[in-house]
């Protein structure tokens, strides 16, 4: 037998597009991930966590004629034949779960998931193949109920994770106003309607201005690339103008309402028309006027008298419209206002799946981006109702609507707006001056973690006391313990407030710190209790 | 073009050896997830999130003359030629996060992780292809500080999820103590040293006998299949008969000496010979001798010299005692007795890469399995030093140790020990009488969830108010709150204590229950606090 070559070492990387995350990064998500949990649980919804794996056949969207279904998934094939993958969201597996387990199951399902998904896409700056969704949705109901109740959920959710009211909102539309839209401008062309709502969907991009060109011939873009229109006539896309220019129309008429009124001698009335008017306008979001359903009330009446002219004749439309009138009354009652839910006709959502409402979380401040400009941060979640998915596995239509939120993007904001705190404390260190006294070190660390207060000894090589303290400045410790042998003859210890040292370093004058003091002895029976007093000085 | 036929529907089902989990069973786990990573957190561990997936070159142990390198794994090859692996279990992948990130990690590096690993085998009852883990390592240190740590962390862990003192026991041995008897029987042979681990490994199932007959000529299994012998004489099987009886000996050891210092008039002599005897019989462990570290030195002293006898001039094996001494000083500096941890030469660990000290957590508590019996629950954590993982990546050894806990085992205890309620409460369902005041319904639920307590509004189809009761039964709801036209014109609610209402329908005497009503009206600005006054009522 010939001599085996010795094999080459392995490379320690993870894979392309892949990452790890490490302490802080995992906790903070964790944390958040459970308050989130928090809520939902709160709402009536349950866990589910399916499993990661699934049948290529169960997922589905996938090419029939590639030999392969791999096509944005990550699949191989079982010995005896069968195609798995890893999911690609949390949605096409409760579609599963669903159909298998719907005798079980109550009705409606409500249900909340929250873990990582996999997605084989080629990997990009901040783009990762594996990433963390949390979804919630209620499945087997048609009710309005259902899609008021995830969006009421989504704005608790969000001031529960630390985004106060005023700095996020939840815009809801409803695919069936903007097909009614399409149906009244008679775009039969089903290419033609996914460029309009594409171009729609632009609107807070590239203004009113892009849009007519996008409808129109064309637009020559940013980047100087040159973007064909839909080739729309301007009385053709009269429609979609009105509809993404609701905004203003809508604020003219009550304008003009509440002159009207005051001119009739009704000044509250013109009061009430004039806090409708505000309550929708940003600067207005610390103003009581925001959050009172009443004055959310009067502007949605007339965005929903706008919509059905705009609609014309379409059934669909106008039940559409009448949808949202109902989502936004149970918002209401529940006393949700402009500051947190409002309507929305520009916000379409790409997945080709929904069939009703649809609503998408905004976070509203402005953040700067790697560039350095101003921007605001954006989407963080969204949703909507899609009563098809079911169907696949069933035969018959399973009315469902949902939400997913994006944990990453959330986290992000969250840091951004120093909600956060950008690293995490460490451990309190117990140095070793003594190799043969480890007991005792173990003994005060064990102390320590008895009394709630994360600590650790040292367990490199403890032969050069000046590693050790790096050590505990690479952990971020907040507190030293020293004890040597002298210490130890006389029953003391040292304690060092490795924060107040950094301050003291960073600080010229070193004037303001001559009455504290970093290091001090304290009676080794103290140690516990002066390491308490130390990280309570420091806490925030 | 031929027309093409209508795809046949997906199976709604979960791939073979994979399963969902629902409700409950996710929560516990991950509030059981979470006390664990509290301890490993407060023991100055930092939490790592690898990738799920690796490249199989960096998880490594595959056949080098397969062509598809899925022994064992779930594999799959990128479009650009590497293949990827789903991990399969968390410590592989810390040595590739360890040897890829070491210049960015403190040395030592704690770390704890927590979450799925994927096994390509066999399903079976009880066997899944996905399950979680939950493992605590340190890497970059040889100290057996780190290994005590580990044992004293595992302790307060089981304690920390309610596992109380008692009901587990950690048992420590060394690799090395097991090498230097089979050192001192001269096996240089590997299969007969795999062979005698094999059999000491089996102590617990087929006892001394048993063990005989396995190192000898053989065994016939209970099953009537006959087991070979690894074929030693009576005389070379001697230490390892020594090495399994270990606690016999130290036992009349003990007691030989008490009896000597007693007859020499030394009754306190006596007597703490006879606590160091009594603290490692299980019968004790309400004993405070139990729980004295000092018993436990005086007991382990007599096993150390016990093996050393056994070892006799391996320098292996002295090395190996050595460590175990170390560890357990540690231990009994913090205070951890017999009752918590224990050396026990029978402890082996399956897994190859072991090169030092093994610990293993045990409950102790019995329970009845699925045949009736009474059987010890049995191993819930286990781990060890492993010092070669690292090496593969870097050429560098870099010793680690670490240990990892059976998630679902532990799960399984806690709910046979009644620790964790085999169902989850339900959230309290408001009723749906008159379709139109769902506006009123939800502010309800909007009050209630507001006060914190679990709530929704029944979203099924509301005509057939019997099936909203059987919604409410099957969700566990404990409450139900009712308000049709009636109730809204007196300004009242319907308040139905369902967990009362149950108990009723249970129990024969109605005699007891009369002065308790099950379903009461109260005024509608009351509806928060009397549901909360019936939850408080039913809490445990």
């Amino acid at each position: 037998m010939a001599k085996q070559k010795k094999a080459p070492r392995p490379k320690a990387e993870t894979p392309k597009g892949f990452r790890d995350y490490f302490g802080h990064e995992v906790t903070t998500r964790s944390e958040m991930l459970r308050k989130i949990a928090g809520v939902y649980h709160r709402y009536g919804f349950d866990a589910l966590e399916s499993s990661a794996v699934e049948t290529v056949e169960a997922l589905g969207k996938f090419l029939p004629d590639v030999d392969r279904p791999n096509e944005g998934v990550f699949a191989w094939q079982e010995d005896e034949g069968d195609w798995l993958a890893l999911r690609y969201d949390l949605t096409a597996p409760l579609a599963r779960v669903y159909a298998q387990h719907r005798n079980d199951l109550p009705t409606p399902y409500r249900r909340y998931a929250m873990g990582p998904v996999w997605r084989n896409e080629k990997p990009g700056p901040g783009r990762f193949r594996q990433f963390y969704q949390c979804d919630a949705d209620t499945v087997g109901t048609a009710s309005m109920a259902a899609d008021a109740e995830i969006c009421a959920m989504l704005a608790d959710t969000l001031e529960e994770v630390g985004i106060p009211r005023g700095d996020y909102i939840i815009r809801v539309n409803n695919r069936k106003v903007l097909n009614g839209v399409l149906e009244t401008m008679g775009l039969s062309d089903d290419t033609q309607r996914d460029a309009v709502l594409r171009t729609i969907d632009k609107f807070d991009k590239v203004g009113e201005t892009g849009v007519r060109e996008l409808l129109g011939k064309g637009r020559l873009d940013a980047s100087g690339a040159y973007i064909d229109g839909v080739g729309l006539s301007e009385a053709q896309m009269q429609p979609v103008l009105g509809f993404i220019n609701y905004f203003e129309v809508v604020q003219n008429e009550l304008s003009l309402e509440a002159s009207q009124a005051r001119d009739e001698g009704n000044a509250d009335r013109g009061s009430q028309l004039d806090n409708a008017r505000h309550s929708v306008m940003f600067e207005f979001k610390d103003d009581p006027v925001a959050s009172d359903p009443e004055a959310l009330a009067i502007w949605n009446n007339r965005v929903f008298n706008h919509l059905k002219r705009l609609i014309g004749s379409s059934s669909i439309g106008f039940s559409g419209v009448e949808e949202l009138r109902e989502i936004f009354e149970l918002l209401g009652a529940q006393g949700y206002g402009a500051d947190r839910v409002r309507v929305d006709p520009s916000v379409v959502r790409g997945l080709g799946y929904y069939t009703g409402p649809v609503y998408e979380a905004e976070l509203t401040f402005e953040i700067f981006d790697e560039k350095g400009r101003k921007r605001q941060f954006g989407s963080v979640a969204g949703g909507g109702r899609y009563d098809d998915l079911v169907k696949r596995f069933t035969g018959q239509a399973v009315p469902a609507t949902g939400v997913s939120i994006g944990v990453d993007r959330l986290l992000a904001a969250l840091r951004e707006k120093g909600r956060i705190e950008a690293r995490e404390e460490g451990p309190v260190v117990v140095t070793v001056m003594d190799r043969d006294r480890m007991a005792d070190y173990q003994a005060m660390v064990g102390e320590l973690r008895q009394a709630g207060i994360r600590a650790e000894v040292y367990l490199g090589n403890p032969k050069n006391f000046g590693n050790q303290l790096k050590y505990a400045d690479r952990r971020h410790s907040p507190v030293a313990v020293i004890e040597g042998g002298d210490e130890k003859a006389k029953g003391v210890v040292q304690i060092k407030d490795l924060i107040l040292g950094a301050k003291i370093a960073e600080t010229a004058t070193l004037e303001e710190w001559k009455d504290r003091p970093s290091q001090f002895e304290v009676p080794r029976d103290q140690l516990v209790a002066k390491v308490r007093d130390i990280l309570d000085a420091h806490k925030p």
